[in-house]
């Protein structure tokens, strides 16, 4: 099988068939509580762009349809897999039994950190991020592999958490080439 | 002369002293025409994040004061260095004849352009990003060095322009290190 990028199957398929033969990498992406609706539309934005298996909403998390999520994902919340779970333990529970030897890995400050350029990747991964104010909450920050953390070197202590994401899924891809 | 980390620069100083103290890295963030107050808010963070020299806003990007840059920034326009020119050629043509040896990085999807991930960066650098919707100019490409782009994987041709520009700056960074 030929293996095509987006933009060669763009030229040779439908909309509705690119669809279906897109390549998922297996990265996963969990939403502890992300609360802003911006946040979680750009979130499923960025899924798309690395084309993501799966994003994985939980808690406090809003879901589609919502229109402020719709609009920030740029549609692509119409063909980008996710779920939605009440709890993040449950949800890294199941993840675990459904997918064997996934690596779960928050992105998130903890004395248990280590920096994120300088951690090695396996697939399938997991990347968990969380809260805007709280961050990836104690209890599933327990139940990961490892907690990578993003170096600041100004004056504000962290980043938006979908910048966040974005700069750990691209360091994550370097690894799976 | 002992080199503290922001974390320690915080235990020792206050807030103003800090801000006197912090090392920048040599890197300039220049915005092309970027019109969302929320995408210019969020970059200010970003520069901070990454120690920018200083954020260069030209044509019709907005300036601080304004509260909605503010607010994204998380207050970080009270601190970053920055500067507007009525046109990017202009501001990237003083940048030139201001700091020696400069490279000029556009970030964007081009013919000529290269993965960001593959390139090597030099230092000190200008990361040029541009208009949500029509990028960087012709005419402002035409004034940079190189032009990257990130690999996208799914059906959505590109990724909002904080996350793209984080994503990039973060690599620059792996090579001052």
């Amino acid at each position: 099988m030929i293996k095509m990028n987006s933009k060669q199957l763009r030229v040779s398929l439908g909309d509705d068939e690119i669809k279906k033969q897109l390549q998922h990498n297996p990265i996963y992406i969990v939403l502890d509580n992300v609360l802003d609706t911006y946040n979680i539309g750009a979130i499923f934005r960025l899924a798309d762009g690395v084309a993501a298996e799966k994003v994985i909403l939980c808690a406090g998390s809003e879901t589609p349809p919502n229109s402020r999520i719709k609009k920030a994902s740029i549609n692509t919340t119409e063909w980008v897999n996710w779920e939605y779970y009440p709890t993040t333990v449950e949800a890294i529970k199941k993840l675990r039994a459904e997918v064997p030897g996934i690596q779960i890995v928050a992105v998130e400050q903890d004395i248990r950190s280590v920096p994120f350029q300088e951690t090695a990747y396996k697939f399938p991964v997991a990347l968990v991020v969380g809260h805007e104010t709280d961050g990836v909450s104690q209890e599933v920050l327990a139940l990961c592999d490892k907690i990578v953390e993003l170096p600041m070197y100004g004056i504000n202590v962290s980043l938006n958490v979908m910048v966040s994401l974005g700069i750990v899924l691209y360091k994550v891809l370097d690894s799976l080439n």
